[in-house]
């Protein structure tokens, strides 16, 4: 095959051609043999030598590294672009670019061969200027701490809110900081950032996003609150959830407006909430305050969950509603002694458990009359997406090792279209856990989910009914309450309608195969509450893999996943000029 | 009746009675009438005036506030003694004295009437030398924070070590401190003092106590490391539980060396441990291998417990063993999230609420096959015992209304003579108890408590082949641990020894009525470890009050059974000179 990259030293030469193919050549003597070849797995881009080893970046974005030596293969890793390479022998750093990005990327080739080993990324244009980088915006919010619930941070969040609100502007947004104060104490801004199409009553897409974060507790390999390149992924709180999908979107409507020289088709708003990790606070009250800056809102999108393995992108079309509630049970005066009143007093631990052991059989199926009723059947459609991740995942296991779960189209019907119940925690008024405290109090946390079609304060009214007919039953002396915490709802998209069409060749585009279309187990509730509130379509795009480790230690994104998915965000934005202009919107779910 | 008290301004005259009369005589223009006379209660011993108040000491120790100018009285409080009152009209301070002890008590006027007042007490002899005061001892103890189980405390515990040593030796004791280091790390020492009796061969009595504490975890009224006279008592941790009471041992040692002349009749050691309030870590190895420095015990004497209630001094004769046990649910892998998995998944919780549902019916007894297997019966003598606690606090319940416990029979041998279980606290991985989590690990810590003549080890085997065989029953997915804490053995004295007689007279003699004779329904496993090891008799005599609030926020300990407590110990010690002598040993129920 044609002959795609050559590195030479004064007694050798190493060629690396279209059909993936190296060879060594031997020019020892002024003779020009070939040695040996290698094979690299796809087309060979590049080559670079270092002392000790060969290094070749393949068209699919691998580098392999070789030994100089012996010219076996020692190992790969993937880069985000591997169309050139270059060693540096001071430092010992291999730099990789390509042609898809404008960055360069730096590699320490000591700790390659630990599958670590990325250090950083710097934008080609301007290594050392002011120019625009996804990289280092990213950098700067993730050193602002802002997790919410936590009043310490608030200055934190109030600039993070300003940082981006600033960003956009020069971009040429407009922009308001929503700063409200609810029963909870001042929350943090929300932000609202409007690139208006020049026409009025415009078709607007809005993005919703969340700049706060989770709490970075447990044990974490670097900094949570430093933006770490390591093998390819950015570590740092918030990398995946939320900041680096906001900012992909960010560096994607920048792209969209230069490839559309600033004429607009359509408005894009950024809705950007500083409590999307808590509960939302305050958020349904804002966005009823400003539904004019909302107007004519066709397309909600959101890019807050995450691929089911880390291979195959996906595209989600639905979620699980989630309504949360706590069970108590007390009596009156003090904690008890188990050594002085045990087996003399109604221990309201008993009563507890005896309630929840009526709640759910030992096949975690739960007893509650009625609580599967309702579900609307799964469509033959959805039947085959089912179908085609369980035979998906089927091929991901037979061919890795790294755990990839396997999914059942059972399996999924259970996590993404039945309701379920779960006891979470248990805790008392024997806060320290002695052995010898028989605690006056006691609580049990339980997650309950739901879908479409099921009522969820029906569904709450059954629950209060049935706990409290079980509680009757055991003629306690002791006190029960259900207290249930806020509904969040289910959202179930139509698949057929132009706008998910639009994602799934946008995604099919960029990593070379259709996605996945899926639902998730898991709650929303900004979308569903959006969606019904402005009366528009959803998509939502997830960016992460799922082992990004979203709310646990070493939450982490892949610099991959966050440079195709710009290109996807700017691939959907570019599609939708096919169905929002001139205010002729076609909108085939809500018509 | 006599008149025992004067009190007189320029224009009246106040006079105390031995029946009980105190009498206001007019002196205006040379007269002496007889204007009023009021009933004190008991013998009146002390008068005071202040501006607006007279005072009474009567010899039921309580002093009556009257005012001055309707003489109606207006509230009374408890003083340790009120054979002598005198007023400071400067600091509006009223201080109190008695023959019994040798110090002064000062009371702050302006807080009586909120029942409160009590300042402090002074040893009369030499309020500023360094004379023996059980109250200076006590004020230096509790400011050592001697809380077991945090490292940063140690320093603290070695000093109370040593400074109970030093105490000890100024008195004639030759200690030693057991330093040692267990699996748990190094451990707080433990003290050994003896008072050798002047003959080879001569028996022991061996006070066993624990100079560290509970942490003051809670909400103190006063500082915790202070000791805060109020009212009648001394707050502090560890003024009761047990700082207090072995200082009332140590000052009942003193007085019955001075009161024997040094000519001991018998030994007295104390045994004082550094690990009380954590498990008795390496006390039995420790004494085990000093046995030697135990020879010849005869009795052991500890102070460790409590009243029923407020009002009736206690003598204890047993108590309920204890095993503590923890079952684990769990799960391979990591936590769970509940949208994402919950439906699909085997959740350790609903295998241990499962099991925990079989443990115990809803009337709280217990289904573990033979669980009350082998419970010796009550006596005959014991069922009369019983049944006098029930007649008192049956009054007790209708003279007051401070929230006396009734105790019924029945309730008592539940409490005392049956075996119990107690479902104590439930944790799990999912320690920020978020409601989105499934945790992959669930535990339950339970309590049990046993009596005599029930095998704990049998009773192990029973519980652990029950749950297992219940969690069996599941066919889960999970695994099961059942895991067993140290057992502390049930204690059970004759009541018929002459020790116990010796004791109970004691009490009566200083209390003005007969000891309640109880048993308790908690555990201190040091005490049958001893009794057992050293062969010898138990005599238990609590000192405080039911109310002391041990392990509690503002835990005290009344003065007045402080100072009684101390005269109780050293009565006791004094009547075992009748049957411990020249090792001629009566020992009735060990021979």
């Amino acid at each position: 095959g044609a002959v795609m990259a050559l590195v030479a030293t004064s007694k050798c030469l190493f060629s690396g051609s279209r059909d993936g193919t190296i060879r060594y050549w031997d020019l020892e003597g002024g003779a020009f043999l070939c040695r040996k070849a290698m094979r690299q797995g796809s087309e060979v881009l590049a080559l670079s030598l270092s002392d000790h080893a060969l290094f070749s970046g393949g068209e699919d974005r691998f580098v392999v590294v070789w030994c100089r030596n012996t010219l076996v293969p020692l190992y790969r890793f993937e880069s985000s672009a591997s169309q050139s390479l270059a060693f540096s022998s001071v430092t010992q750093v291999l730099f990789s670019g390509g042609i898809d990005d404008t960055s360069v990327s730096a590699w320490c080739t000591r700790e390659l061969c630990q599958g670590e080993g990325f250090m950083s990324r710097s934008d080609h244009n301007d290594a050392n200027s002011k120019e625009w980088s996804l990289e280092g915006h990213l950098r700067r919010l993730i050193r602002l701490q802002t997790v919410t619930g936590d009043r310490s941070n608030r200055d934190d969040c109030w600039e993070c809110a300003k940082y981006l609100s600033s960003l956009l502007e020069d971009m040429g947004a407009t922009t308001s900081l929503i700063d409200s104060t609810m029963s909870e104490g001042r929350i943090n801004p929300l932000l609202l950032a409007k690139f208006a199409a020049p026409y009025p009553g415009a078709p607007a897409v809005v993005f919703y996003g969340h700049y706060d974060v989770q709490p970075a507790s447990g044990h974490w390999e670097s900094d949570p609150w430093k933006l770490t390149a390591i093998d390819g992924y950015y570590y740092a709180r918030g990398a995946t959830d939320n900041k680096g999908p906001i900012l992909a979107f960010v560096a994607a409507v920048r792209d969209f407006l230069a490839e559309t020289q600033g004429k607009l088709p359509f408005s894009i708003n950024l809705c950007l909430e500083g409590q999307g990790e808590s509960f939302n606070i305050g958020f349904r009250d804002s966005i009823l305050a400003n539904l004019q800056w909302f107007a004519n809102t066709k397309i909600l999108l959101t890019s807050n969950s995450y691929w089911i393995h880390d291979e195959r992108p996906c595209l989600t079309y639905g979620m699980r509603g989630s309504m949360d509630f706590t069970i108590t049970v007390s009596r009156p005066g003090e904690n008890l002694h188990s050594g002085v009143d045990g087996g003399a007093c109604a221990e309201p631990m008993d009563d507890l458990i005896a309630i929840l052991s009526e709640m759910k059989d030992h096949r975690g199926y739960c007893r509650i009359p009625h609580f599967y009723d309702g579900v609307r059947s799964l469509t033959d459609e959805e039947a085959r997406y089912f179908d085609e991740v369980e035979k998906d995942t089927r091929a991901r296991v037979m061919e890795d090792d790294r755990g990839t779960k396997l999914y059942l189209r059972s399996d999924l019907e259970k996590r993404w279209c039945s309701p379920s119940l779960s006891i979470t925690s248990l805790s008392s008024s024997n806060t320290n856990q002695a052995y010898s405290v028989i605690p006056k109090c006691v609580s049990a946390k339980i997650s309950a989910r739901f879908v479409p079609d099921q009522h969820p304060e029906e569904l709450q009214g059954r629950i209060r009914q049935y706990l409290e007919y079980e509680f009757d039953k055991l003629s306690s002396s002791n006190r029960l309450e259900v207290h249930f915490e806020k509904i969040g709802d289910y959202w179930l998209s139509n698949t057929t309608v132009q706008s998910f069409e639009i994602a799934a060749r946008a995604i099919e585009k960029n990593w070379g195969c259709p996605p996945l279309l899926v639902r998730e187990g898991g709650t929303m509730p900004v979308t569903s509450f959006l969606m019904k509130t402005l009366n528009c379509e959803v998509v939502q795009i997830p960016l992460g893999q799922c082992s990004d480790n979203a709310h646990l230690p070493n939450e982490r994104i892949r610099v991959l996943n966050l440079d195709r998915g710009r290109n996807v965000l700017k691939d959907f934005l570019l599609g939708l000029r096919s169905i929002l202009h001139n205010g002729d919107v076609v909108n085939q779910e809500l018509t």
